[in-house]
Formats: C-alpha cells, sequence, structure tokens
C-alpha cells in the first residue's frame, strides 16, 4: 500500500477497547519513528515520556481535564499508552537563533512531525492513535517530574479502536488549501 | 516496505539533479498528503503555494537568502519544484482559545506535520526532498502575494538526488530522548 492510501485509511480514533493492550514492544516502535524524524537543524528538540503503567494513566487522564473541567479526551481510560511530547530548549545554528531571535523558531513544527510519524507507525502494526492537544502543563510537571516551563506540546492516546464505524474524514477542498506559484 | 523501514531509508536532500522535473501530477499527489493531514480541531491551518515555474522558483531562490545573505540551502537552484507552507488562522474550539489565549497554539504542530506528510508522499514516488526553515517574510508576502502577516513556516524543496552517497541519519540515542512513566 502506498503512503497515499495509508493516509487515506488512516483516522482519528475516539473509540478504544481497554480490554486490548498495546506492547512495550510496540510502543518502542511508536517511539522509534518519532526518534527518527527529521527536524530543524537537526535539533531533535523533544522528549517522549511513554505512559503504560496503571499509576501513570490515570495522572495522565487527571492532567488532560482542565481546570473548567473540560478536556479533548473524554474517553480517555479506555486507552491502552499514552505518550507525551515534550519541546525541548533546541540547539540551533547561530545564524537562525540570531535571525529569529529564538532557538524554538522550528521547534513545534518538529515536536509535530514526530508525533504524525508515531501515528504512521502505530497505523502500520494494527493500531490506532488520537491526537490530544490540551493539557494541563501544571498538572503535567507535577505528576511526570518534567522541568518547569518545558511544554507539554501534545499527547498520543495509542490503542486499538473499540468495533464501531470509522469517521468520514473531513478535510478543505484542494483549492482552499493549495494555489500554483501565487497566493490566489 | 513497512512505516519505519521507509523512516530508516529517507534522507533529506541538499543535491539535486536540476535536469530532472517533477510533474504537477506527482506535486498534486505531495499536496493531497499535506491537504489530508490532521489538525488540531481540524482546522487544517495551512495554505501550501506550489512553486514549478521558472519565474516563480527564480522568486523563491530570492527569498530564502536572508538579508545578511546567508542562506540554509545554498544548493537551490538545483530544485525541480517548491512547496510553500503558510500558516493559517485557525477556526479551533472556543475552550482551546480561552484556555490558550490564542487560536494559533496547534498551528505550527500542524503544518510540520503537513510537511513531514509531503516528505512521506514523495519519497513513495521515488521523489527527494529537504525541508527548508528560514527564509525572508518580506520577500515571500512581496514575490507571492501572502497576505501581510501570514508566517512562511517552511518550504520544502522537491527533486531527484543528484547520484552522490546519503548522508548517515545521525540521531539522539533512545535514553536520551525517551523514558517511561516519568521524565527520569
Amino acid at each position: 500500500m502506498d503512503f497515499l492510501e495509508n493516509m487515506q485509511q488512516r483516522r482519528s480514533c475516539r473509540s478504544f477497547d481497554p480490554a486490548l493492550p498495546v506492547s512495550r514492544e510496540e510502543l518502542l516502535k511508536i517511539v522509534e519513528a518519532g526518534r527518527l524524524t527529521p527536524s530543524g537543524c537537526n535539533s531533535q528538540p523533544w522528549k517522549f515520556i511513554v505512559v503504560d503503567s496503571a499509576e501513570a494513566k490515570e495522572k495522565l487522564c487527571d492532567a488532560i481535564v482542565l481546570e473548567n473541567g473540560s478536556t479533548g479526551a473524554p474517553w480517555r481510560h479506555q486507552v491502552a499508552a499514552f505518550i507525551i511530547l515534550v519541546e525541548q530548549p533546541a540547539k540551533v545554528m547561530q545564524c537562525v537563533a540570531d535571525y529569529y531571535q529564538t532557538t524554538q523558531r522550528f521547534a513545534q513544527g518538529d515536536v509535530g512531525a514526530a508525533c504524525m510519524n508515531m501515528c504512521h507507525e502505530a497505523f502500520s502494526l494494527g493500531l490506532d492513535t488520537c491526537i490530544i492537544g490540551m493539557s494541563d502543563q501544571t498538572k503535567m510537571e507535577k505528576y511526570f517530574n518534567i522541568p518547569q516551563g518545558r511544554e507539554v506540546r501534545m499527547v498520543l492516546a495509542i490503542g486499538h479502536a473499540a468495533n464501531n464505524p470509522p469517521m468520514n474524514k473531513v478535510r478543505k477542498a484542494l483549492d482552499e488549501v493549495c494555489s500554483f506559484n501565487s497566493w490566489d
């Protein structure tokens, strides 16, 4: 199957079968896809925290509920394992840091690419994923011993989908997101 | 070939054969991989400008040289085609905008994921790519009619590698980027 067919078939999963586990071997292959991701100046500005123990999963499920009670993952207790993606200080070329007045110009995009690659590797292992964007930074730092201010950019939920129909993929039309040789 | 093998084999290309073109059909498949990318709140906060005319490529080659003359792509004139990835204002759920005090919390990661997927699709078509991070925003807006302040996040160079040995992939060790159930 070529890559585009894979992308057409992959869906974000929001209903997991809590009875089906994910192995450390599988999780390490998923982490490997993140580790191999290209990044700006090859800075690899990421740390991946695999969350697969019952105790740590309980904490994670609490940390992805915000103060006001809202969460992007009401189904979080069904999930077999999570990976927390933390943005790290990036070592970039001096000309980049000088021009953009920050070392982190590329870091968010790099972490996003790493997370995408983890999704693809999980898909190729027959696993399902959902990227969770919102989390409570203060709880994350406390529960997982994350150094203060190192931002959790996303949390990847990994498991086996419950047996329900996949959602249709809804995307903007090609001409809304693409043009040739000029913006319009 | 499974996804991880693909990742192990894919290299950023910094030496292209200028004699070998890339077709519109290929470019549209690459754009499609970007278009299908998942994003925070499905906001799809991107616009892709395909640059494949001689005139537009000339402008692009100028816009990825900074004021002080530095560039991440000294090999830019060999490249068959480029895709400019512009970050767009994101329509996200109100609770996200309220919590992070911005609509763009996820946008940079989303654009990074779209660019990664374009690299994978190019690889599956037998094409080579390099992600270029630095560009002159003012020139980009002027040359490509990009609305003021819509940030060019990256430029993807696409073509066929010249026949030279691939570089080794250099990555941090697993234990430097990954831990289990806690930061350390």
